[in-house]
C-alpha cells in the first residue's frame, strides 16, 4: 500500500480507465487483487504482488481486496484491519479511506461482496486461495490455466484492448521503472571488474533497485552462460576471457516494468571475435527499433532481427547462402531461438496470464516452425504500445550437438569457421521501446549500448 | 538445485539424519518439496525455496520432488527434466544424478509415488498445488493450516526432536548464514550516514546477502518507525534525529536462517535519551544470554528480560514500583509487547508451519496474558538448540494512546518522564544464540552492539 503515492491524479486516471471499460462490455467485472503466498510457513510470505488486471483499475497493489466495475462505477470490497493489527502493522488506511485515494464511488467489507455477484465476469487469480473463491463465489470453475469463455472471455479481451495502449499515467511509471533499471544496469557493469561471481554483479544491479523502493519485476540473470536462456544460478566466478548476460529490470511500487539486457565482457575488452558476434546482434536490435512505426506487424519486426543476424553471420563466414532464404529454413533458429520480444506493462510479458489472447492479434495463432514459434507477440503495432527489442546470439549446445540439426543445416552452416567463436556462449541486447504516433521513443536509450560505450562503461571512463 | 555443493558428507549427513528419524517412527513418511508459486503469471514465479522438512531429509531445495523415508533408507520421486528444457534450463541434473549426490536408496518418476503411499505420514506444503496433490494422493485432507493428526502428528513430533537440536551440518550451514548476515548489518552501519532513505540502506544491506548468492531468509524491516513490529515499507526518509531498527538475516542455498537486529542512530550519535534506553535493552539481552545453559527453561529467560527491562525502566523514572511486581502485571509488555525469541534453523521461526507444535514443550500451551501470549519457544533448552534473544523497547501509539491501558497502568507509568523519551520509537537489539553443553555461543557475535560500537561502525571509525 503506498498512501504517500495517492492524488487525485490516481482517482482520475481510474476513472477514465474504467469509463473506458465501460464501453466496451455491458455486464459488470468483479476483479480480485489475490493473497499473499506462503514461504516456507504462514507468516513467512512473499513480498505481496497484486494482480496486474486489479492494479490496473484499482492502482494500488492491496491484499485480499476485490472492485467491482459497473457502468463506469467503482466499488472497493476490502475488511478494515483487524483489531489488534495496529500493534504489528502500525496505523495501517482503512477502507474508508482507500476509497477516498482510489475514487471509489462505494466501498463495503469483504463478506458483502457476494452480494454483488450476479452476472459479472471475472479473471482468475494466480494464486489458489484466490481462485479458489472466485470459483466458489461465481459457481464456476475461475482457473488461471484455463482460457477464459464467454462473459469471461469478453471481459479479458476488453481489458487487453486497454491495456495494450498505455495511458499518460500508465507511461510515467513505466518511465521511472525504465529509469532505475538503467541505472541498475551502470552499476552491473560498474561492479563487473571488481566482481569474483555473478552474484556479485547481481547485488550491485538489484541494491540499485531496492534503494529506490523497487521490486525485480522478474528474477534475474544475470551469468556467463548467456546460452542457457533462462538462467537463475548466480555461482559461477567471473574469469576475464567471459561475457556477463544481465537480464534485469526494475518494477515500480505499483507494479509497471522494465526489462533489460546488456552484455559485455568481464575484463572490460571484447575479444575480435565476441565484438564481431555482437556488432551483429546490435545490428539486429538497431534495425529493428528503426523500423518501430505504428501499423507495422511485430512479426515482421522478428523477422527482420532473422535476417539481419543471417547477413551478419553470412558476413563473418558462419553461414553460407542469402539471407532471407536461410530465414526461411529457420537457420537463423540454431543461433537466435526465441522471440525478438514481447509486450511490457504491469507483467514483464504483459497479459501473459491469458496466454496469447493479448499477445496475438485474433486470428493469428502460433507458429509451428523452430524460428517462429516462440514469438510472444504478433500484432500491428500501435502508438501507446511498448514493446521489448531484444535479438540474441547464442550457442546452445542442446541445438548445436543435435545431429539431426547439424546434418539438416550441414550446408549451410560452415562449423570450422563457427568454432573459431567459442568465447561467444550468448549475447542479448534487450531494450524497451514505445510506439509513438511519430514513430518510436526508446524508454531506455539512456543505457548505451554500442560496443565501444560498453566497454567503457565497464572501464569506467565512460 | 546446488550440484556444485554436492559431496559425499551431504549424503551422509541425510543418512544419519533418517537413521535417526528411523528409530523414532515405525511407518513410512513422504515429504513432498513443493513447487515455485506464481507471481503474476504462471511464468513469473517467485523464487523456489522447497519445504523445510523435505530439506532436512534431502539436502537440496528441488521443486515438485518427494522423498520417501521408510526404516533408514531414502527414496526419490522426481522426473527428469523434459525434453527440450535444455534450451532454456541448460543442461539440469537428472533424477539418477541426484539420487547419488543425495545418497538415495532408489530413485523413481512421480507417477510412481502412488504405488509407495500405503501407510504413509506427511506434513502438509504451503503452496496449495501441493497440499491439494498430497491431499488426493493420500486421500484425507492435508491442509497447512490444521494441526496434524494419527501418524501425521506422529511424524511432526518425530521431525521436531530431530530438527530441534542441530548436527554439524545444519550447524556449518547456520554459521555461514550468520556470518553473512553480520556482514550485510556491517553493510547498513557503514551506508547510513549517506542514505537519504530507508530504502537505500535496504540496498546496502540485502546487497550483502544476494553478493554471497543467499537469500533473505524473511521480508527485511528497515525503518525509523522501530514502533511498527511487523513494517515492511522502506519508503521514510532518514532525519538526523532517527533510529534505524534493521531486522535483517540471510539464508544458505540449503535454506539455513539467520535473523539478526540492529538499532543505530542515523546521524551516528545517540540522544542521551536513546542512549539510556538502549542500554536498558542491551541489558535485558546481555543478561539473557548470560543465563542461557542446557536445561533453563526459555519462559525464563524470557521473564528475565522482562525483569531487566522493567528495572532499567523504573531506574530512569519512567515506571516506578518493583520490577518482579510490575512483570507480574504485565507492565513490561506496554513497551515490550512480543516474546524475547523463537527457534531458528531451517524456518526463521523455526518449524512455525506446525503451530505450536515445536515451540512449546508437550503439556505447555499459549498464555493468556498480555505479557506472555506472543512467546513463541517455552521450553527448556538443550544443547544444539538454535534461538534468538530479541528484547526491546517500542512506544507504539495503539497500546499508549489506549484509555484503558492507561488508566490501568496510571499508578506505575510516569507519562510525563516518558514523554521525554519521544524521541526513541522503536529499539531491538537481536543475536542469534547456539545452547551448547557448556553454556552457549552467540552464533552473531561478530557485530557489535554496543552503543559506543554501533556509533563507532556508522561513523566508520570502529
Amino acid at each position: 500500500m503506498l498512501i504517500q503515492d495517492t492524488s487525485n491524479s490516481l482517482a482520475h486516471t481510474l476513472h477514465l480507465r474504467r469509463q473506458s471499460l465501460a464501453k466496451l462490455i455491458d455486464f459488470p467485472a468483479i476483479l480480485w487483487s489475490g493473497s499473499p503466498s506462503p514461504r516456507n510457513f504462514a507468516a513467512n510470505t512473499f513480498p505481496f504482488r497484486a494482480s496486474s488486471h486489479f492494479i490496473y483499475f484499482a492502482g494500488l497493489s492491496l491484499p485480499n481486496a476485490a472492485i467491482r466495475l459497473a457502468a463506469g462505477e467503482l466499488e472497493l470490497f476490502m475488511d478494515d484491519p483487524k483489531s489488534g493489527s495496529a500493534l504489528w502493522y502500525g496505523e495501517t488506511p482503512g477502507r474508508e479511506q482507500i476509497a477516498v485515494t482510489i475514487g471509489a464511488d462505494r466501498a463495503y467489507p469483504m463478506s458483502e461482496l457476494e452480494l454483488y455477484l450476479e452476472g459479472a465476469a471475472t479473471i482468475p487469480v494466480q494464486d489458489a486461495a484466490t481462485w479458489t473463491q472466485q470459483s466458489q463465489l461465481l459457481d464456476r470453475w475461475i482457473l488461471p490455466q484455463q482460457p477464459p469463455q464467454g462473459i469471461d472471455l469478453q471481459l479479458a479481451e476488453a481489458i487487453i484492448q486497454l491495456r495494450l495502449v498505455h495511458d499518460e499515467a500508465a507511461l510515467s511509471e513505466l518511465r521511472k521503472a525504465a529509469a532505475v533499471t538503467v541505472a541498475a544496469h551502470k552499476a552491473g557493469m560498474s561492479a563487473v571488474l571488481k566482481a569474483k561471481t555473478e552474484a556479485e554483479v547481481r547485488g550491485a544491479m538489484e541494491q540499485v533497485i531496492i534503494a529506490h523502493n523497487m521490486t525485480c519485476s522478474y528474477n534475474s540473470i544475470v551469468t556467463i552462460r548467456g546460452e542457457v536462456l533462462h538462467n537463475e544460478h548466480y555461482h559461477h566466478p567471473l574469469r576475464s576471457g567471459d561475457l556477463l548476460l544481465a537480464d534485469v529490470g526494475a518494477e515500480t511500487q505499483t507494479g509497471w516494468a522494465a526489462d533489460v539486457t546488456r552484455t559485455y565482457p568481464v575484463s572490460g575488452k571484447f575479444s575480435s571475435t565476441q565484438c564481431d558476434i555482437y556488432d551483429v546482434v546490435l545490428a539486429a536490435h538497431d534495425a529493428c527499433i528503426d523500423k518501430i512505426v505504428p501499423g507495422v506487424e511485430y512479426e515482421d519486426i522478428h523477422l527482420l532481427a532473422c535476417t539481419t543476424i543471417a547477413e551478419g553471420l553470412i558476413d563473418l563466414g558462419i553461414l553460407q547462402g542469402k539471407a532471407e532464404e536461410l530465414v526461411a529454413r529457420d537457420v537463423h533458429a540454431l543461433f537466435f531461438p526465441h522471440g525478438v520480444g514481447h509486450l511490457l506493462g504491469l507483467d514483464v510479458h504483459d497479459m501473459e496470464d491469458l496466454g496469447d489472447l493479448a499477445g496475438y492479434e485474433e486470428g493469428k495463432q502460433r507458429s509451428s516452425r523452430f524460428g517462429l514459434g516462440y514469438l510472444r507477440l504478433n500484432r500491428p503495432l500501435r502508438p501507446g504500445m511498448l514493446v521489448t527489442i531484444e535479438p540474441g546470439f547464442y550457442q546452445v549446445p542442446f541445438i548445436l550437438n543435435n545431429e539431426q540439426v547439424r546434418s539438416e543445416y550441414q550446408d549451410v552452416v560452415n562449423w570450422e569457421r563457427l568454432s573459431q567463436f567459442a568465447d561467444v556462449r550468448g549475447i542479448r541486447i534487450e531494450d524497451d521501446v514505445l510506439v509513438t504516433t511519430q514513430g518510436h521513443e526508446v524508454l531506455t536509450a539512456a543505457l548505451p549500448n554500442t560496443a565501444d560505450s560498453v566497454e567503457g562503461l565497464v572501464m569506467g571512463n565512460w
